[in-house]
């Protein structure tokens, strides 16, 4: 991997930075945070800001630019990545560590008196915007919105904006109508005297309307905002999209069941006028939600003694919370989805030793398989597929220039999921295809130390997420050792593969107490840089507990783990392992064995049937 | 115990809130929180308000008074004793609990439009007036300074504020000159370019000038305040207690070795119209750093563009981190309050099965023993001596009406400490004189394995008290228990009891991180309400661990007991240990039995002896 060349394009930047056709006054520094106007995870190739001026493209990321600095903040998954694929021009601040200066903290020290820092207002979300402004001020300098992105400014090719074509889903994948959940919503609208909500988030937006589309990769989300008001529904989006009569049927768009019911469409840019129009007909006493991570830009319509900030949105509780229809769904896809990793696997332990599968043909082949598979729609992230050293780069995408072969020399890492029409899977799956040494089995089995740790807990109704963190690193750290990635995220419903507002890490304390229906991962791993990496993941679904006692009946909830794909005996020291801890990995197996081995049977195949028989043999 | 009559009081304070003498406006609530201008958790007989108006006189809890109701926020520990303590009159809101209301929403959802919340300005932290300003403010309402403080206005024959003897404390206690102390704090205001400093915690400015007082029961600290600017100090305190010779030697009154560590001094009451000088001749670019848990009153007087809170002050991380004089200090201090409560329990042993031993006789007697240890000073918190179902009131504290013999049917726990010259201790042991009950011993073993979780844990240097409260309870929850308080605080030398800013609860997400050196309490516990309670308690400091890897060469951190106290065998269900978990017992039972089994000897204290020593036997 080369890193991106940027001089001249900082150059460029640097110019527009003191161009006033952009800004009234020339600004000192720029920020270019991830993300698109919905504050996306994942975003559309026109949205890639921040790769198109730095050259990397991981997941998580903030670059800043000054006259003399460009800096680039990321987390411990892409200390590597980044590394490798930004040039001299750039600083990477490594997140996480102690000596690592928050962005805040390092404008201040390299910015001269009275800067002036820029942002494009749409693109960073409000709580960011509303710290970012405190700190800088009381330093003495400013924060501005820069209305035209100075990316864009300097990027002549820039793609466009996908609208690709919508699907809806019944009520046999969502379990309840969007009319349903409108009105759920109201309910809660009005239980906290809220006049009108917001929607940003494109999975919100999806979840809400039973719809899904393809506008960023591996995300099955489309562009739109919603407002929703106690008696309208303005809905915006590229209207080319709901020409479609089955779609216009869904939506009710012709005939509406109920007035409050009807959906008004407006064109996708209209949300800023069209949410200026509403609120400059807000009464006294009229509040506003909108979650303080939507845009600034749009946030800032919303007058602050209207504007009724909120860390989650209703929609964002609700979708978290998985209803019978969807967990089912997710068991079916997450089945599907074993089926197809055992036949990887059968088929990687016959050819690794022929000496060509690659890290990209054993992705490839990956996902053939899974598209095989009833419902498919796509892969739900890029494959991680990492041998050796690649495996230690958290966030590893293998690509011609860095591809490498499969050998019984070492450990592959293979972290992969896809989207089916009824779910959506995310499983990390660490094997050794020759003889692993003392070494990597002993961190290993840490790994499915603390893996078993969260997987078996047992825990208070109303626990949040992050309490839980530390258990799945005991193991590890009563060795010296660590890894800096959280433990694990939400996972959406034939939805995105990474979702709030619950999860399991030790850097989040907003999150929301975990609740019998969520669905989360559960991926505790370590990384040897150069040498290897492993992870064990595997999604979980929150569900009730019933132990001996029940403390002032709170109630007690465990784990249920939704994939089922055995984990590589072969890969443990099991005299490491306490009698529990094997009792769990059996119990698993056997899980493994009963429900996936029948599926494979009703599929007739033999050969992955076979791996699994053997995979899944008791362990004492 | 008889819960106080506050029916005529309420009426009297409402008077007082309606009455435009105190504020221009009559208010419709008053919130009356725990606390003194110094936000300090124990407090002086003047400052006890919120105890006399309610009756309630737990260490925490806030009052709220409004025309028509008057509730009452405290925590899991005081449930059962603020329902005992207060009349009808009051309504308890239980925090923690997922139905509570918070203070803002509460006041919300009772008051009368555009309604005026006052606040004693002195007596709020600055953060919790923002926070509760904000809330209030987006609800229509307004929150107020009450100058004069209304609950005084009913309290005819308050307490004068004390003004006891001070006591310097020579380096062989301390370890760090009061100089060096300036010298460090100055140094780490130049860093930060910070021009001011603001000290409001009693034990931060006893820390700094190496002082002691008796102001405050339990806690060796006295009423001041000091502003140190870079070139000067000023110290606010009752005067007369600066007279003696000795006291104008310590703090070079007379003879300052250079003219920066110069000491001006000032009558307490003196602090706000001396800052308000100071900020008068404020340049513009000088900054004031304030705790934000300072009192509103004088973090106001700073203008807010020369303000810098903090969470914690450059004092309050300094005492946290002992120095080696104070390490060995605290480590004889716990010597000594072992043979103390060696005795005490080789005494209740003989002394229980004759019936004569109450609640308050046991907790006389451990004082009349800790009182016979060199340099004993005194209690360091009441001694909560509990029989039976009082053990379930976390914080109970014995009193005459409620006074309980001890059996040999009952379990007993006892939570006491000590403040010494060297050192402060506090510990909890949990006994049964007789035959305990299969489920005491089974909850019994699920706290000492939460206990043991924590003591033994190892982790990175950098983590975060917060992150290791769940292996405290871990176990609990595996059968469905848990328990509604914070696993460890931190403790101060020969200071007080709770200190910031590190400590091991699921609450505290601000706190510290560990570092070696620090002191804090492990003490899980589980309380069966109306049958008994059971915490086990060590004071740990944090030590350098050496486990078999060392990733990133962070380096990691373990815990090494101070309180040297056997934890009896008898109520163990050592069964339900692990082996690790066994030879913990029996390592720490080895080193008690070493350690103060040589101080008992030396002391001649025989039975004690013989006490230590049956109850340190080897299990299996």
């Amino acid at each position: 991997m080369s890193p991106k060349i940027t001089g001249e394009l900082l150059r460029q930047l640097r110019q527009a930075m003191k161009n006033c056709k952009y800004f009234s006054e020339p600004i000192q520094a720029y920020i270019i945070p991830s993300g698109d106007a919905h504050q996306s995870e994942y975003i559309a190739p026109c949205d890639c800001r921040r790769e198109f001026i730095s050259g990397f493209d991981g997941s998580a990321g903030t670059a800043i630019v000054t006259e003399q600095h460009a800096a680039m903040w990321t987390d411990g998954r892409y200390f590597l990545q980044a590394n490798q694929q930004m040039d001299n021009n750039w600083t990477l601040m490594k997140m996480g560590l102690k000596e690592t200066p928050s962005q805040e903290d390092w404008l201040i020290s390299v910015l001269p008196e009275n800067s002036k820092v820029g942002v494009d207002p749409w693109i960073i979300a409000a709580d960011q915007w509303k710290n970012m402004f405190k700190a800088l001020s009381s330093a003495g300098h400013s924060l501005v919105a820069v209305q035209d992105n100075l990316i864009d400014a300097v990027w002549p090719d820039r793609p466009e904006r996908p609208s690709t074509q919508l699907r809806s889903l019944g009520l046999d994948f969502t379990g309840i109508s969007w009319q349903d959940k409108i009105t759920t919503l109201r309910a809660k609208m009005s239980e906290r005297k809220i006049t009108w909500f917001v929607a940003t988030a494109l999975d919100e937006i999806a979840w809400l309307f039973n719809l899904r589309g393809a506008d960023i990769e591996y995300n099955p989300v489309f562009f739109a905002y919603t407002i929703v008001g106690m008696n309208t529904i303005r809905f915006f989006v590229d209207l080319k999209r709901l020409s479609d009569p089955a779609m216009r049927e869904h939506l009710q768009l012709d005939s509406p069941s109920k007035p409050e019911l009807s959906i008004q469409t407006f064109p996708y840019e209209s949300v800023y006028t069209e949410l200026q129009a509403i609120c400059a007909a807000l009464g006294p006493k009229d509040k506003v939600w909108i979650c303080d991570k939507a845009s600034c830009a749009l946030t800032q319509v919303i007058p602050k003694t209207h504007r009724s900030p909120i860390p989650y949105t209703p929609l964002c509780l609700g979708k978290a919370v998985k209803n019978a229809t969807e967990i089912q769904g997710m068991k079916m896809a997450h089945i599907k989805d074993a089926v197809a990793l055992c036949e990887l696997f059968a088929w990687l332990e016959k050819e690794i030793p022929n000496g060509n599968v690659t890290e990209i043909s054993a992705a490839d082949k990956a996902e053939e398989l899974r598209s095989q598979q009833k419902d498919f729609v796509g892969l739900s992230f890029p494959t991680i597929s990492s041998v050796g050293p690649h495996g230690a780069i958290i966030h590893y995408r293998p690509l011609p220039e860095t591809n490498r072969t499969l050998t019984v020399n070492e450990v592959y890492l293979i972290d992969s999921g896809a989207q089916y029409v009824d779910g959506t899977t995310d499983v990390t799956r660490t094997m050794h295809f020759g003889t692993p040494s003392a070494f990597e089995k002993e961190c290993f089995t840490y790994v499915l130390k603390g893996h078993i740790a969260v997987s078996a807990a047992i825990f208070p109704n109303g626990t949040k997420g992050h309490l839980l963190d530390s258990f799945a690193r005991a193991a590890l750290w009563e060795s010296g050792l660590d890894y800096l990635h959280g433990t694990g995220h939400g996972v959406g419903c034939f939805l995105n593969v990474h979702e709030g507002p619950c999860g399991i890490s030790y850097k989040t304390f907003a999150d929301e107490p975990l609740e019998a229906g969520m669905i989360v991962s559960d991926e505790p791993g370590y990384y040897e840089d150069g040498s290897f990496g492993i992870r064990l993941e595997n999604v979980v679904l929150v569900v009730p507990a019933k132990p001996k006692y029940n403390y002032r009946n709170r109630g007690s909830l465990t784990f249920e783990p939704l994939t089922l794909v055995p984990i590589q005996v072969k890969m443990m020291n099991t005299e490491l392992l306490t009698q529990k801890e094997r009792d769990w990995v059996n119990e698993y197996h056997r899980k493994c064995r009963e429900v996936v081995g029948a599926e494979l049977e009703r599929q007739g195949r033999q050969e992955a049937l076979e791996w699994l028989i053997r995979e899944t043999q008791l362990i004492i």
